[in-house]
């Protein structure tokens, strides 16, 4: 049986395969927006087996996993370290045609240079030799950073985190640069009142500043941008359903806020507002300050109330929605426009039903002197796949610049996703070489291998100032 | 001018074709839904001419000769037999890159070794030479079952029918198994109060209980659930706009029922709860009694008010709707789900644009121990045509595990629809095949073989335990 | 470096080839619907240079512009001719994939027979070159539609237009028969209640009729309906979020007519209810009068609230919009067809999620003896381009009949978009050409080349009764 996963795979033509490997292949790695835990980066962490380093958190491994019947036990519970590996082993062959099956074999092959394929007949000699290279020099996360030329992280952090691990990290001979992004999502989160009021309380602890008035919620939210700045944060990130589509004025915001801290319940549409009057004034903060605004829009959390009630939240029970996206795009990012205080941002949609209205809605907003000021973000989660690459890159294509692209992140909890990064230039590549062939783009090498090399660092580097 | 429906149709490359023909071709039809007439299959119908058998009921004929500006008596009307032949001959020419191009000439061939291609010249010969045909021995009902190697067929059937046709056939030579499928969406219409009222009547006499309460009612709609098992019911099937929203309470429900019951108007917030109620007891009761739950959500019902007028439902006159899709699902998948009651469960979108929706919701619900417990449909409908079945496999294949899939099933009114199942088979394997070219699979013949036969068969067999 | 665009452009086999130089190249032009000014028309414009001609208008270039960062003076601006050239020179290169690339070196080959790639190192000799030809015989106005064999164009203008260029038109040596498009927008745009009252006023003032009551109203809209027909009008446009969800009945859209009349503020329930009796009556007269009726539906205007204030309408802030499309188009086609009254219709979408939703709506209204009635629209807006035109095409195939389809429009302000004539015709037979070769057609050359002539023009000729 041919190689799997060799040098030229899904690079089926010359031009495809000089551009990857002319101008993609090991070049920097700019992973901006990741779930990585900053503890663990800033401890080294060293792995001790395959399934601490490759299955714990990582929830599209478990829906697969449960989709195959396997028990719960050995996804997101209390299982052994072994039988969790041998049950994904089992299950991975059932993945013919989904991600899990691609991303599987580049791992092992590009972490621990194994080559065949993975099954519950070759889980044993997989598992001894994957847990010999963990225990290796150079397997620890700073040396798997150094192996992949990762120069920049960006972990997803709350405003009330005190960033002792990313002071930590700044300190250490950590190869890769890790920076903290704000991620303000509990701040206007007031459909669980005492959820929110006792983050509020935390806000005041971290921030030293007591939120009896909207305004001092808002400085304190403020004050801790700027902490995060002073520990090297570039970029933030929301979380929504969708963008509010109403932005309460200040007294309005001003009263929600007083009975929300007083304990009272705030009905929807006050909350959709109170959020607007949130978000729009700190998108004026970012881009007063040069922060990048990322929204993540779209996602039905916790959809599976059982697994809600036995697990918790990131069970890998979310799911995509079909919310309303455009008013509330309109709203907020008209609304900053208005007040001259857009700040560079970036739109993923979950729902690749919404991939042209929000690609689209890109171009409606822009700043002089600014290339790419506006970015429509590559395939967010369940898009964060073949298809959903193919059909971000051909959206932002026939909408916008796909020269400007600041590109691929991994938004992953695992050290071993980095090779998200390959297959994604591949993909490129792969499109790219696909045009030239059927003259869809002139063939100038050095042009499209510019353009490869912008969207696979340079572009980000620039965007986020790095 | 070369053959255009011959052996290697849509299978370009060599494992392609030693997939299908190996794996696919041939292989027992499971066909689990439908809207065969039961009384047809069990009197073995023999049909008197092409039009019979081929055109009658067959919205898809009547929406492209429509286009075509044909008139009505020729689509659904009371045109002659032959007239309408013709009238469907002429627009066949018409219809390129529609799926009844491929249809049509694949059904002439399998059915009746007729190789050109239909238009007004060919119609006589193919009229004479298709109606000889279906008077001989062999093109009876039974003998086309059996030529297709038909081994299991879902109906579509009103809770308060007899079955009397199942009966019979499950004493008849019919070489398939002829089960019923339970769809009650007439027990929660409130829309039409009389009309429930009138079925509800119905109801009580088929099950011999008086519906005076809510509980009564319920009790009846569940012993019917058991005279459909006793004749050999294993899945049951529910059209809806979309899911409801809302699970009205015991005594809320009991309440709209009594209302109702005595001839009230019922709002819509009041009908969406109550279809809530009844819903969730039915799918718990399908949990209990293993029965899979079908949902084939998103469609507009007789939009063509002139038509609908004159002619009824079932004109051909449906549409694809834009409904919200994702909080109905998430409540009744949920609310089943935490009751330890989630049947097994296939659900079907009508509008593409719900598709990586659909599949995604499938992947947040599962049952230890049981492989594709969860299915996402095939291509329903307006999607029953190659993209749209292409669309599904992928999407399903992103998302979840093709490999578990249930796969194919002809939803159709007609006997001559058998052939889709090959269209479908050959499209899986002309994927399959690409994929093998373009290296995103391994070329392992062993395993994609399996998957195939699985896909065709095997996994409906275990799936609905036949 | 090989040639761009040549000859055999996007047209990879013999089959693409021969439907495209044999059928489709040099076929005359039907442009039944774009946005050129009558003035120029009838004043056979000559332009100045290349920014009059190609940047003056052109909402797709400043959104690259801007996404490129340049500077608004140089898009919509003040700036001069040649640096708006230079800076859409330097932003070409930028645009590598999108549909302004191949419209750029497309519209530079066929108009001035210039053939490498424009970018800030060629502008100065293209703007030379080109501007050196615009100022030669045959490049005014009327040269350019002899040239491009442009047969009808059908303008798009508001019902109060005296049409004083379309009869200078109709006296004049043009090539092309121009004719007026009725696009009555502002006739029911009740949210802004004091522009309505004066553009009724003007209604008053064009057709002699006081508008004191709804009758009134409308008759003084049907005889402008008469007036644009004397001058040659055979469709009329309608830009709508959606088509209205509810129709009021006389007395009630009266009342609200009376009510907007003296200036009061009208409830968006009522305005909706209002534009769907007008849009109603519309309807009918149409279909009485035998034009056609156009539905652009689901745009998001001027979202870009500060761009909107400084610029105005119009300034390419608008976007793909996430309405419900299919209630209203229930709705309003169900009246009309109730009524039996429905004229010729063509659907278009902005949102490409609503692709099969449109093209199936399509399918539910037709009129006997009256092939190709109901009309799946070219891909509008951000959807023409070469993905958008792939879609509408394949969807309408799948869905209804491609072969009866009237084509495509340029929808352009430019005198330089008719090469986008020829982009779809060279996208038209390769999608034909790759399905011959896949097998998916019968390679039928005289059927296939029949096909392709009359999508290029003969549908439309007779569609719109030229």
């Amino acid at each position: 049986m041919k190689a799997y996963i060799h040098d030229d795979f899904l690079l089926p033509n010359s031009v495809a395969r000089e551009l990857y490997h002319g101008h993609a292949e090991g070049r920097p790695i700019i992973d901006y927006h990741c779930h990585l835990s900053p503890k663990d980066l800033a401890d080294n962490r060293r792995f001790a087996n395959l399934t601490e380093i490759w299955l714990e958190g990582d929830h599209y491994k478990w829906r697969a996993m449960r989709a195959n019947g396997e028990p719960e036990a050995l996804c997101s519970g209390k299982g052994a370290p072994y039988e969790k590996f041998l049950a994904f082993a089992r299950t991975v062959p059932q993945t013919l045609r989904n991600p899990l099956h691609h991303w599987t074999h580049i791992e092992l092959a590009r972490y621990f240079g194994i080559a065949g394929l993975l099954d519950e007949k070759s889980a044993p000699a997989v598992w001894d030799s994957a847990n010999a290279q963990l225990a290796s020099e150079g397997m620890d996360s700073w040396g798997i950073l150094k192996k992949f030329n990762v120069r920049m992280i960006g972990t997803t952090d709350d405003p009330t985190d005190d960033l002792a691990h990313h002071a930590r990290l700044a300190k250490s001979a950590c190869p890769a640069k890790v920076t903290p992004s704000y991620r303000p999502d509990k701040a206007f989160a007031l459909g669980d009142i005492a959820a929110w009021n006792a983050w509020t309380d935390r806000l005041e602890a971290a921030s030293g500043l007591t939120c009896g008035r909207l305004t001092d919620f808002l400085a304190a939210l403020d004050s801790r941008i700027d902490h995060f700045i002073a520990h090297g944060c570039v970029v933030t990130d929301h979380g929504l359903f969708n963008c509010p589509e109403h932005i309460a004025g200040e007294s309005e915001a001003a009263a929600i806020f007083a009975a929300a801290r007083a304990g009272q319940a705030i009905n929807a549409v006050q909350s959709e507002a109170f959020a607007g009057h949130v978000l729009a004034f700190l998108g004026e903060r970012y881009a007063d300050k040069g922060l990048v605004m990322q929204l993540h829009l779209g996602a039905f959390r916790n959809v599976n109330t059982g697994m809600m009630q036995s697990y918790g939240p990131d069970a890998g029970c979310d799911s995509i929605g079909d919310y309303h996206q455009g008013p509330g795009l309109v709203k907020i990012l008209g609304e900053l426009s208005a007040r001259g205080k857009l700040p560079k941002t970036i739109l993923y949609n979950l729902n690749p039903a919404d991939n042209y209205l929000f690609a689209c809605m890109c171009g409606n907003f822009f700043k002089e002197g600014q290339p790419g000021w506006m970015q429509y973000g590559s395939g967010w989660w369940f898009l964060d796949q073949m298809d959903g690459m193919r059909a971000q890159i051909d959206t932002l294509s026939r909408l916008g610049l796909l020269s400007r692209f600041v590109g691929m992140l991994t938004d992953s909890r695992s050290m071993m996703s980095y090779c998200r990064h390959e297959y994604f230039r591949r993909i490129l590549c792969n499109m790219l070489g696909d045009d030239v062939e059927k003259g869809l783009v002139p063939p100038d090498m050095t042009a499209l291998g510019t353009m490869v090399e912008n969207i696979c660092h340079r572009n980000a580097e620039a965007y986020f100032g790095l």
